[in-house]
C-alpha cells in the first residue's frame, strides 16, 4: 500500500467517524436531514427557497450552506424563513463531517424539524464524503445536458433522490428524456425522482409530499 | 509547516514542472494551445463542436478531453473533424499536467496549430492544477445564474478568456447580466469576453477570430 492510498484511507476514516457522531446528534434530536449536491446554478438554492415557505407553517427548518465564498445562499434560506448557517470551505470543493458538525453546533437541533445541507456546487467531490445526513438529494437540471449521469456516475449511484430541475426549459432545449433516464436507470435502478421546475412551481408538491411524509417518520422514531 | 501542507505542496510542484515541459513541447511545435474549463454542461464540447468545422479546412486541430467516465466528449470532437484524444481520470476532478503529458504522446504535436484541452466539468478543482497550455478559457452558461462569479473566484480569476454561452436562454430566465459581469469584473479587471449561443451560432464569429489570430501568432514565432 503506497503512502498516498494510505493517506487518503485516513481522511476517509476521520470523515465517517465524524459523520457517525453527526447521525446520532441528528437521530436523537428526531431531526430529518438531507444532503443537497448539485452542479454549480442546477437550482438548489432556488429549490430551497421553493420548500421552505411550503413548511415554515408546520415544521422548523434549518439549512446549512456550504460555498467557496460569500453568504448569498444562506442569506437566500434565511429570507425564505429558515434558520440559516453559512459555511465557507475556503476553496474545498466539497463538504465534509468535520465542517457540517461545527455548523450543527450553531443550531439548536432539537428545534429543528428538517436540516437542508447544501452542499458546494460540484458534481465530483461531494460525493465521495459522507456528512452523516439522512437522504442525499441530487438535483439535475435540463441546460446541464442529458449526458450527464454517463458522465458522473460516482454521483449518480450514490444518491437517494433525484429532483430534474428547470422542467420549463424543455421547449428551448435539446434534451432527450429517455436517454437521460435510461443513464440514470443504470446507476441507480428505481431511483425516486421529481420533476420540477423552481421558477413555475410546477412538480413542487410531490417533492414536498416526500418531506413531509419523511420528517413526520423521523419525529415518531 | 504542518505535514498536509508539504504534501500539497511536493503535488503542485511535480505538477508545475511537467506543466513547463507540457509548454514548451507546444512552443516547440508551434502549436497554440487553450485549457477550457466550466462547469458541468455549460457547453465545452458544443463549443468545440461550433469551433471545429469553421477551423479545420485552414488548420488542424486536436482536442483532449478529459472526463470522470465515457468518451462520449471525444467521439463529439472526432465527429466534428478534430484529431481527438479522450483521458479518463476515474474519479478525479480535475486534469493535471501529467495526464496531459500521457495524451500529448499519443498526438503528432508538430502536425497541429491548434490543441484543445477540454477539461473536466467542475468550476473548482481544475483551475489549482497547470497545465502547462498558452491561454485559459472559461465557459460560462445563462442558466448557471448571474452569482457564479460571486460563488467561484478561484476559477473566474485565473482565466484569460471568458465565453458566456447559451445567450439564447435569457428571454427564458432571471439573469442580470449586469449584476454577473461586475463580479467579473472585480475580480478579473478587462477580462476578454465573448457572448455566444451553441445553439443559434451567434457571437461565435468573434470567438473564431480571437482563435485564428493567436494560432497565426504561434506560428510566426
Amino acid at each position: 500500500m503506497n503512502d498516498r492510498i494510505k493517506i487518503v484511507q485516513n481522511i476517509m476514516g476521520a470523515n465517517d467517524q465524524i459523520a457517525s457522531e453527526n447521525r446520532s446528534k441528528l437521530l436523537a434530536s428526531n431531526t430529518f436531514s438531507i444532503n443537497m449536491m448539485a452542479s454549480p446554478g442546477a437550482g438548489k438554492t432556488s429549490l430551497i427557497e421553493q420548500t421552505i415557505p411550503q413548511l415554515k407553517e408546520k415544521y422548523n427548518v434549518a439549512v446549512v450552506d456550504g460555498d467557496i465564498a460569500t453568504s448569498i445562499d444562506a442569506d437566500r434560506a434565511a429570507a425564505a424563513g429558515a434558520t440559516a448557517v453559512q459555511i465557507n470551505t475556503g476553496g474545498e470543493c466539497h463538504l465534509d463531517a468535520v465542517m457540517l458538525k461545527q455548523a450543527l453546533g450553531k443550531i439548536d437541533l432539537p428545534a429543528m424539524d428538517l436540516l437542508i445541507v447544501e452542499n458546494v456546487g460540484n458534481l465530483i467531490c461531494p460525493s465521495s464524503f459522507q456528512l452523516g445526513t439522512h437522504k442525499s438529494v441530487l438535483i439535475a437540471s435540463i441546460p446541464e445536458g442529458d449526458d450527464k449521469p454517463y458522465k458522473y456516475p460516482g454521483m449518480y449511484r450514490g444518491v437517494d433522490v433525484l429532483i430534474i430541475n428547470k422542467i420549463d426549459l424543455m421547449p428551448y432545449i435539446p434534451f432527450k428524456m429517455d436517454y437521460f433516464k435510461k443513464g440514470v436507470e443504470i446507476l441507480n435502478p428505481g431511483l425516486e425522482t421529481f420533476t420540477v421546475s423552481c421558477q413555475t412551481g410546477e412538480g413542487i408538491p410531490g417533492w414536498i409530499s416526500w418531506l413531509e411524509e419523511h420528517i413526520d417518520q423521523s419525529k415518531e422514531k
